[in-house]
Parts: C-alpha cells; structure tokens; sequence
C-alpha cells in the first residue's frame, strides 16, 4: 500500500544529518513509500547534496521558515512558531497529503501542536505517548510514558484501549493482554485511581490480564502495559539510568587492569551481541496515541538508525489502520462505559 | 556501644536455616552486640546444635509459639497472631528488651504489626518503607518503597525528613541532599501532590536539590530520594526486573555456541566481579521509618549473607539513634509546617 511518511526534517539535536540519511534508508527499503521532508529547504537541499541524494517524485521537500528548540516551552512553540517544521509536518497530517509524522523534537511542543493541530479522537480525553520496552518474551508496550501525570480511571482504560489496538495492529496479534501497572497482584492493591481502573477494565472487552507489577514488564507477562504518565516516565528514566549504570559497571570491571583488558578483549564478540540485544535504537519511536493522525515520536538524540525505527513505527501504523481500530474499539467499549463513567469525554482538546 | 537486636527466626523463606547462621556471623563480627532470637524454641534449639552453637548471655532464645505465613493477610496476622515470632520480636522493642528487631518476613503483616505494637511517632501519619539503591556514586535511599500508596504532600515532606535523618545517621552525611522523584526537573512539572510537596520541601530546613528523574536514582544525583509508595514500589519492582533480564541476557550471550563458552570462561573473573557490585544482597535491608522503634525488613528470599546485612543496617541505626534524630528534625520542620498544613497529623496510625 502506498502511503505518504511527512518528516519533521529538523528536529531532534542532530536534524537533517540523522533525519535525512534515515528518509533515504527508509525510501531505499519500502518502494510504496513516500516522503516528505518538511524544514528549511536550503538545510535539506545542502544535506541531500552532501548525501549524492535529490527530490522525486518520492521524496519532496516542504519548506517551513521555522524550527521549534529543543527547550523551547510547548506553548510557545505553538503560539510563535506556526511556520515551524514541526507544525507544517502535522499539518500535511491534519490535510492528508500525509498518512503519518515522525519528528525528534522537543516532545512538549511536539505534543501540544499535535494535539491542538490533529484534535482528539471521539472517546479520548487525552492523547497518550506509548512506548517500547525490551523483555524476555520480546517486547512490552507501555502507555502513558508522561504526557498525563494526573490521569483518571476513565482515562486509564481509554489508554488500555488504544495500546492493545496498537499492538493488535503493529505486533500482528488477534488479542493482546493487558496488564494494569501495580504495586501488588490482588484486585484490592493499589491507590484508589489504579482500583477504580481495575474495575473498568473487568468490564471491557480487552484482554484484560489483571495487574501487573513493575518486573512484569521486562518479563513479558502481558503484551501492554497500562499506568498513568507520572508512573510511565519514572519507570523509563529509570530503567534507562539503571541500564546505562550497568553497562558502565561492566565496562569498569573489563578496564580494571591489563588481564581484564584482554579478557574483554577475548570477549568483544560477545559484549557486542549482549550491547546489541540491549540497543535503545531498536526500541525508538515512541506513538503520540488517540489523536486524529498518527504522529510518531522519535528519541531527540537518535541517530539514522534509530530514527529509521521510528518510521518504521510510522509506516506500520499507517499501513494497519491503528486510527481506525482505535475508533471501533473505542466505540464498542464507549456503549459499555457510558453505563459508568465517561462525563468528561473530549472536554480539553481545545487549548 | 552495646545494644541488643531481636531477630524474628522464624521469618522469610527459610527461617532458623538464613536467620541464625547470619545472627551468629553478626554476633561474631560485633562484640558489643547482644542478640535475642525469636521464634519456635525447637527449631531455633536444632539450628544452634547443627551449627555447633549454644546460648550464651549474648545470644538468647525467646520463645514465641506461632509463625506468620509468608502469604497471611496482614490484619489475619495482627489479631490471630498474637504470639507469633514477628509480634514477639516486635514486642521486645517496645518493651525496651531489644533496640530493634530484624525480620524476613511477610512485609504486610510486619508493617501492620509495628504500627500496631510500636506507634508512630510525634508528628509522622504513616511509616514508610525505605530502601537502598545502587548508584554510579555508591548508593541511593528511596522511600516509600511501598507501604503508602496514596501520599499526601505533608506525608512526603514527612518521608523526607526521615530519609534525610537515616541518611544522616547510617552514612554519616551532616546535610543529606534530598529529590523529589518527579518527571522533569522544571518546578512546574509534575502531578499535584508532588508540586505541593515541592513547595513544602522548599519551605523545609532540608537540603532539597528539588526534581530528580528516574536516572538520576543510578546516576547518585542526591542520597535521599522521595516518592509515594506506588512509585516507589513500581521503581523497585521495575529495576528489580531489568537487572535479573539483563543479567539473563549476558549469560544467554555466553552460552550462544561453544566458542562464546570459552569466552565466558575467559572472562568469567571480570563477570563475576560485575555480577557482585550488582549483588541485591549487599542492598538488602529496608527501614521501616517513622515508627517508635527501629524495625528492619530483610527480603523474604534472603539467604545468610542478606540477612546479615539487614542485622547490620538494624545495628547502625540503633547505634546512631536515628529515632532522636527524626523525632528532633519533625519538630523543627513541625513548627514551619503549622503554618502550612499539617492538620491529619497522627489521624490514623490506631488500626
């Protein structure tokens, strides 16, 4: 199936020197891809130059004037910089000149324009950020890694809804389980939100696991994993940390003295398989979910491997139709909920 | 100084088999320290003998005639247990017998019965777990590790001054630097119990650093860091996880082929050095803080070299009177917080 991938060309610290060769690899791969590359078109121009590279009817270039900071505050971005790569790449989403957009750039402004720009689908309170993490079966899918720090029981389950479409449609699986992060296995633990969402999500239609505890995600015990953004982004930056440490403490122990030198250097090959199995890059590309267009989200410090993951992530999505399974299932779920809870349905979406 | 500890024998997954041979590691490392094991007299009476040891002034046995099941439910524990090895060891603390009491056993009945048994103290809602992290710098001390799952931002600020005061005791740091574990560094951010908890930390005589990520646990950026129970657990559960997956995918990677074996052998002193620096025993040993008395919980599944450690963490806190401390830094920051909000101070600490 042919679709149409909008790049948000300069984002991310490195912008069109990762995002270019990325866009060139991706085209190169998956010849019913397209790609607009949206950014200063002489940045771009220069950068495809340097790569012997040129526009076609593949690969064209969206000028925008402007570029939104990597530390620029989200509503500033969205007020000041409405020429801005990152605004005019959701806005050939919000057109339909584009399927999808993938951007390295600043996450608040990334997600404050998009969903201003894309608006929130029917059922959704608040888009969510759902992200990839290694585990012993392969990988989990986790929701929200920190676009909602307060999150309610309704909005909870609106989470589990889109993360197992998103693994139905991604991951090829007829019912992914759910599981609901927590501090316990039983029904009755937990602060009162993750109770009350545990109820909720008895009553869906979900494959709903039960709860899960925090060593369940590097398990694999269930396919997605649902908590609120608070508890996702401190669960991420620290697992990064704790990874980062120790393969810092396994590189000290191998520089200790000349002996341990050479017995690492006996072993590169299998560090390297171990450092590869354990590569962020492979996991790049974290889902901007439950807005009206798919908008993928790349790590800002990614490199062209990396960032060819996160349009990978984006070409899948497009390609399965992830909005429109959001939508169904939401909708199935919607007749069950409104018998409980879902007052405040779509009442921010308009900042 | 000469003190004494109670040790529930009978606790943990292995009972008198992990928690003598630790008591009599202790009792030989540490002349000054008196130990009083707790538990079915029998059982303890057959470990001694299998271990070629007897009684001693400095070693006794007090009987206690039931045990707490690893998987009882707390209040189970609290009402039909009455002279279980828990309670008893617990006893002998508020009794003034023991200076604290180390257990491996069930964590939820422990708690239950030291707040019953033992009381808060002046000013402190409810007790917090607190436990030790490895970090780049040596360790980190997060608390609550999971008795509270809701907080409100008077009982964080009340889990940060007692972190601060076991820091200060155990490590010997005049002005522990403290963070709040939040999801940005920026003040703004956050849920909201936590920007309040920010305001009244700021407002505290502590030595707040402010936000801390989830890396910065790892990384060593401050000695305490402060959380609700729910994250605190989720944090440890998680890190808990990748550390045994990670540890999986190393040995996996050495195991690939025969020549991949050889290199493992080859650089199995280096491997075994790493696998130590990340041993959970050398972090075993949570505090229980806030109560009149000092409690320590040994990890269920700890063997004898674990235990030992809790007995040295029970050791240093008694020696240190982190008690005086935490109860005279509460009424230094009581005074400020009047003014605050520290209205349900002592409401429920009489189940």
């Amino acid at each position: 199936m042919d679709i149409t991938v909008a790049i948000d060309a300069m984002g991310g610290d490195h912008g069109p020197h990762v995002t270019i060769p990325a866009a060139l690899k991706a085209l190169k791969d998956d010849d019913q891809l397209n790609i607009v590359l949206v950014g200063l078109s002489d940045a771009i121009e220069a950068e495809l130059k340097a790569r012997k590279a040129t526009t076609s009817p593949r690969l064209r270039i969206h000028h925008a004037t402007e570029v939104v900071t990597m530390d620029e505050q989200p509503q500033s971005a969205l007020k000041n910089k409405k020429d801005s790569s990152m605004r005019v790449a959701i806005n050939l989403v919000k057109s339909g000149e584009a399927s999808a957009c993938v951007s390295a750039g600043n996450t608040g402004a990334l997600m404050a324009t998009a969903r201003f720009v894309l608006k929130t689908l029917p059922g959704i309170d608040r888009p969510a950020i759902a992200g990839i993490f290694p585990s012993q079966k392969g990988k989990t899918y986790i929701l929200d890694l920190g676009a909602n720090a307060d999150c309610t029981p309704e909005q909870l389950l609106q989470f589990a809804v889109m993360g197992s479409m998103l693994v139905s449609c991604v991951e090829h699986k007829e019912k992914p389980a759910v599981g609901l992060l927590n501090i316990g296995s039983e029904d009755i633990k937990g602060n009162e939100v993750v109770k009350q969402t545990g109820e909720l999500l008895r009553k869906s239609h979900l494959n709903f696991y039960g709860n899960v505890e925090g060593n369940d995600i590097f398990k694999g015990t269930t396919d997605v994993v649902v908590c609120d953004g608070f508890v996702g982004n401190i669960t991420l930056k620290a697992s990064e940390g704790l990874a980062q440490m120790m393969g810092r403490f396994l590189a000290q122990e191998f520089k200790r003295n000349w002996l341990t030198k050479l017995m690492g250097m006996v072993a590169m090959p299998v560090l390297k398989a171990f450092k590869s199995r354990m590569d962020p890059r492979n996991y790049n590309g974290a889902s901007f979910l439950g807005l009206r267009g798919i908008v993928v989200k790349s790590h800002g410090g990614a490199d062209s491997i990396a960032f060819l993951n996160a349009i990978h992530t984006a070409v899948e999505e497009s390609r399965s139709g992830v909005l429109k399974r959001i939508t169904e299932q939401l909708e199935i779920e919607h007749i069950q909920s409104q018998q409980i809870a879902f007052a405040n349905t779509n009442s921010s979406d308009n900042e």
